[in-house]
């Protein structure tokens, strides 16, 4: 088989104030320890002229698009990730430039009834690059369907959160038994330099 | 808001003899063990005519339809699930009966391109409950797509395995924290009886 040349996009996710910034009621706690290193591989992949993707979660104010079990939640309480609202905005640092995607999805996976999937066949990506918030749920989702649609996958360890760490480890070892790469965000970038 | 009624369905996941036999390449240790407890649940929905999805895992002999992550293995070794092997078959004990509904996928998830969803809305199901193998994979995948679609989901614990206990209970605790009812399967069938 001739060898097959990897073409990497970075596919960010859910990076808002509402997920990220302390005082939220949605916040993941290990999120914004991550900016920093998820701003160190968007720098590469800005460097290297390779898609990027910032994936978003965004919900009607009425929560008629919101999971049926985060629902109750949505209405009561938080009401977060509404378009319009601070919280619903990418944090600063990471804020997309032009030329950069926006995913908007409201559900876990960033594949699930958007355009991902067709973008990245247009600009023939074969490999993508997840970061962001958070491990069991969004991350999880969009690495499974990944695979699922023929993607290579790498996951940026540093540059991805969850709740706590024995979270994040139960999933990088479920995602590295299914053939994901898991990989420090510096040890990856050698490859794309 | 009126009260919702709860229409269940029960969906076993890749029951099949070359995930569960002793001795096949691709077995998950755990799930022999779990078929007297999904024989169980299937038995109860049988007896209150409740509707009942088996899916199951089928490949292409040539390899052209399997993941990519795992398509060196099934090339070189395993061969795995291909129909018309008796490794591919439901294991005898929950062999469906006539009336019940088989789903084949080739992905991870019950609901990836099948029929799944179309047939759970033309039934009018609002509630499915999961059981098979294996917990990080197309248990995972196939609970948070059906959350995605807007199911109730509660997953059969001590009717669905994993290659160990431990990846077991990390995946439990991920699913719950996103509004999946897990339960063990005589708990659970006091609400259908």
């Amino acid at each position: 088989m001739a060898k097959i040349v990897k073409r990497y996009a970075l596919l960010i996710v859910d990076m808002q104030n509402d997920l990220v910034m302390p005082g939220s009621p949605l916040r993941v706690i290990g999120a914004k320890a991550t900016v920093p290193a998820i701003l160190k591989a968007l720098t590469a992949f800005r460097n290297c002229k390779l898609p990027i993707f910032h994936a978003v979660r965004e919900y009607r104010p009425d929560g008629s698009d919101v999971e049926i079990t985060k629902l109750t939640n949505f209405i009561e309480k938080n009401k977060g990730l509404v378009p319009g609202t601070k919280g619903c905005e990418i944090v600063g640092e990471l804020r997309p430039l032009p030329g950069e995607y926006k995913i908007i999805k409201n559900r876990f996976s960033a594949f699930m009834n958007t355009e991902l999937d067709f973008m990245l066949r247009r600009l023939e990506v074969n490999h993508v690059v997840v970061c962001g918030t958070q491990y069991p749920s969004c991350i999880r989702t969009t690495v499974f369907d990944g695979i699922s649609y023929g993607y290579h996958v790498t996951v940026l360890t540093d540059a991805t959160s969850a709740k706590s760490q024995e979270i994040a480890e139960a999933n990088i070892k479920d995602m590295r038994d299914v053939g994901v790469e898991c990989s420090e965000t510096s040890e990856f970038l050698k490859k794309i330099k």
